[in-house]
């Protein structure tokens, strides 16, 4: 029980004459062994001042605690005291995340990507094709995506491909297509970036930048993306938690950049009948600990395009910002995805039941 | 070495001739190494006959597959050629669950409780307590769920419980106030049998016997229940996989009784945000592989009181056939999942959001 | 840092006058959210107090903490009240397993099976087949286990089996098979039981009866097994924690049957190149936690016959106190796990290399 | 469907005359379903030849499958035929990595680091501290390693951190001092890079690049190394199967640098007693699969140092090619990874039983 919820605590203590009180700014309880002697506990707080720590002791009839009150930054030499002798554990009881969390901001953000607001009543509908293909794959799954109510074109032009014989995207050729057709549609597009020497080319042409799954701890591109001016669109990883995500959205709101919209993907489990197993619970739990948006991609979620639709529906009904859906004009001839891909008329009959869902739960597309 | 990730494959291979053709039938396929010797092949198939199979020589330039026929029942002795030296692999093919499968019923099973039918348009809710504490409790819970538009109700009498310090049920006291309860509202109920031993006695006052979570591959309470008159209710286990589960249901309608409700109620992962991770996408899974209806059981997906609504009403959207959630007048005083428990008045809130996204996906509640 | 550092405390908190004091007897610390009234505080003090538990608070600046002193049998009431408005957790501190814990028992326990010592220096090595098939079979492939240095003979009579259609096992007729070839070799032998109603005819016949992955929750079982004399061999589960395993053997000696030895067989995650994930570090944390003897079944922990020699040699030198090893005379033809399957040169083989990484790390065979 | 699962197989199909052949060169089957018509047959044919590739047409009774054959680069176009509406499934049948696979070089790959020879029948020990953090830790904790038996000095000077705000390295200066402490003491060293645009910079300074478990999918990362001359150390991801790690090293390889050492470090697991679950599996699944290398980090599966002996010799015992160790002559002023680096005598304590449990496998130290 302990295990999980007690990773959510967000307290700080504080000890003050006979009571124990909680107050933003302490970092780490210290918790000696039984038998540790007054010297131990004394040699302890001297560690703990040394790393500029102020220290508060809640000593007792078998064991005593130490609770180290300062900066949480360099909270790492204090989980290093575990190592002590006399020391039976030290637990970090501050949430890590400041910038992105709810107590920092209260109201949910909206993110405005040229005039199209993402975290609001109204739902946002990201779709296109995996990878760009062509032009004229991307120009009329663009029309289409636009027709049946999408609000953003997806397509990728860098491809994270698990083989380095697979096809790794047009690169900037992908990306001209990508600014030439949202230029046409007048939707803004979104793609992904996944080296930090090509941040600056992507966000030349780009509306939004994506982070994909396997970079959701690439820290050097977290920081880099940080630094730029358009929103970021951040997927959760394979075997993320979501506090760990949330860590990585709070790299890139440090660096000055809070326009990130985080992106649930499913998680990798010991399930194989999907592709990933969809994780809908992150939604309400998103919504909890933080003021940022989230949408959801439930084509990689699934894996398979007969799974989507539902779980698309399933996704707006937990409240959902928006979801992100591989449409293909031509799934079979796809250089990378077809099997989770939507054609049009599929993707048309999906956005009439998101609106119907969508209103049900007070929302609208 | 294939055994355990090709088992989803569903088709028969049968050769004929010049070709390869598929057909209902077929078990394995035996493929050999590179360097076998035709008396290598020889020997196989001379085992493989000796099983009382037929066999089918797919002779290569560099490669040779045996395909053996037969009898699916004893696959695993097949399987077991993969010990000899110039056996490289030996892949089942057949889909190992027949009754419940698609392809045995095409149409929806629909399980008539008292009336109450399961797996048709109308989405049933199971709710209330987690454990029957006292009749006080039961009563008012009873009535209030049934107020809000519950069908059926929910109480545990026996309690599989992690630590044996822990309560663990007013056993048969606890299913003569379910019996009252469920006379006094109309309402038929649903309660777990853990023990063979209690089958009887269990089924004697409930009207539906529900296998939990923790015995989905206690196969001998699988078959005890099999043999019984009443419907299963059969909970997915933690780290079970949607063919296991099948199986699992398999043993029950293999013994006769074919009224088997499915239950999705989170598989173990490792976020610890929530209790379980509740894999929704075994809604469309399952009715593509199954007749069986599949309902979703939020309050243990979650774990916690605030994200069941959000993840009910995904599960309603998502196609779930119905809805176990947990309700208890007092959460802050229940013997057993107080956290999870909605109080009343959530629940009637639910309710009515359920209605409004049921109706967005043409069902009603 | 927190999920995995703090599942392992096991202190007790006690307040006393102007100090935070730890002893044995608290179970639970509640804390309140920072706008909790003191009328709510009260109100949550009273509560505790009706469950029969007494209270320390922990007022503070922001924040108070009230602390439950009592029995830990009832606690999950107490865990309830985190459904409360002015609650923000409820956080168990309490090690919930106590007879198999290293702090009530802090020498290791040795079981005695006939003469054959299991938890001691010498470690002790179980084989034979996964299921017995015939007298031929169980009688050569004793022989030659028991020649090769094997102390403990392991044969099933009751398969628990993923299907249905699969082969059960032999049931008594296996058993009096294993009895007979016991008595012919001298070597207590193991089987597994797996339904309540045959544990007296088991356990007439057996040395150690065996409760398997999928029923270590099965606490009616448990429960059973408990009652009984011979000793138990507890089998971890495929989703099972540590924590949540001591707490199935708690099971066991609650009920007075204090002779279990645990047995780590590997866990389910996402990789598959292997049948489970051989947890061997499971060996140094239960030898931390728990008095119990530890040993190893790389036979289903791998999957495959070519993996199961250098786990085995992996787990003597990680300091198992023995081995769990299928065996089969002809595993091309066995009837169940024949691709995990020893044969005996293979087993003789690996034997040798037991014995000398055994005494690398002081201990013999 | 079978995308995912059925990746391992490493035969290749070919259909000659009246007869299945294998050969090295096929890519895919297509399997189509019942009711195909030869028209729909016909169609796949057509589309599978404007991809490029040739086809043999396996046509049966009931089913019909077509197997393509050619280049295995642009594979994934044949997935997407998955979508198309009378194909059951596409399935790939060649192993995806190619230069890092025992098929093309059966012999194990030495790596030469310096004169240290990594692959061979000596084990090498990298040991050091998890950051570097100044002249005089390095400096102690070099000298004491190298006194114990380490051949190669780890430090990390790029940390990857969860959070923005703990300690990020020294960076350059820190590779300094490792320069510095490998000249003094004559231990070339390992350390870690994160970013495309340190790679040149450490290449400088390093004997051995490290890409770290969060970027062994961060493929830009990867390619960038691939160009480089030194060895790279290529530790395994959180939630990485054995044969995605393998493709992340065929990308280096791909790229001309084939001197890669594969380095297990624990998965992601729902077990919490350990920071992650090691999988020692890895190591006798690669040494099948693979040429390259493999040792294991037993600090980082563990989590804690009291775990790290036993799994230290564990992994000797299955058969590594050497360990990776923190050590810290002050792990409890440690700027990271404090509570799983060992001190100094616990190193060399470690190191006498390494030796022992080396020489009963038949290696050296």
């Amino acid at each position: 029980m302990l295990g999980y919820t007690i990773g959510r605590q967000c307290y700080d203590l504080y000890h003050n004459g006979d009571a124990v009180r909680f107050r933003r700014g302490l970092i780490m309880i210290i918790v000696m062994q039984e038998n540790a002697t007054q010297q131990d506990v004394e040699d302890v707080v001297k560690r703990i001042k040394d790393f500029g720590y102020s220290t508060r002791i809640l000593s007792g009839e078998f064991r005593t605690v130490v609770a180290a009150l300062g900066d949480a930054r360099d909270k790492a030499r204090l989980q290093a005291l575990e190592s002590l002798k006399h020391v039976e554990s030290v637990m970090p009881i501050l949430k890590p995340y400041k910038l992105c969390s709810r107590e920092v901001r209260a109201e949910n953000s909206i993110i405005d990507v040229k005039g199209v607001k993402i975290g609001g009543d109204k739902l946002v509908v990201m779709a296109g094709p995996c990878s760009v293909e062509s032009k004229e794959q991307l120009i009329e799954t663009g029309k289409s995506v636009l027709a049946s109510g999408a609000a953003i074109l997806r397509g990728g032009a860098f491809k994270p491909r698990t083989s380095p014989y697979s096809f790794q995207g047009m690169e900037e050729e992908g990306l001209k297509l990508l600014k030439e057709v949202s230029e046409a549609t007048g939707m803004p597009f979104v793609t992904e970036v996944m080296n930090p020497r090509d941040v600056e080319l992507v966000h030349k042409y780009t509306d939004i930048m994506q982070i994909g799954a396997r970079n959701v701890q690439n820290f050097s591109l977290l920081k880099e993306v940080g630094k730029m001016e358009k929103p970021i669109l951040l997927k959760r990883g394979l075997a993320t938690t979501i506090d760990e995500w949330l860590m990585s959205a709070e790299y890139i709101l440090s660096e000055g950049n809070n326009k990130v919209i985080l992106c649930e993907r499913g998680i990798r489990t010991f399930e194989n009948a999907t592709r990933n197993t969809l994780d809908l619970s992150a939604i309400p739990v998103v919504k909890e600990k933080s003021h940022l948006p989230i949408i959801i991609d439930p084509s990689h979620g699934a894996g398979y395009w007969q799974y989507v639709a539902p779980m698309a529906l399933a996704a707006v009904a937990a409240g959902a910002d928006g979801l992100m859906i591989e449409v293909h004009w031509k799934p079979e001839e796809a250089f990378s995805d077809g099997p989770q891909s939507l054609k049009p008329p599929k993707f048309e009959a999906l956005m009439k039941n998101v609106r119907k869902v969508a209103e049900a739960v007070g929302r609208s597309v």
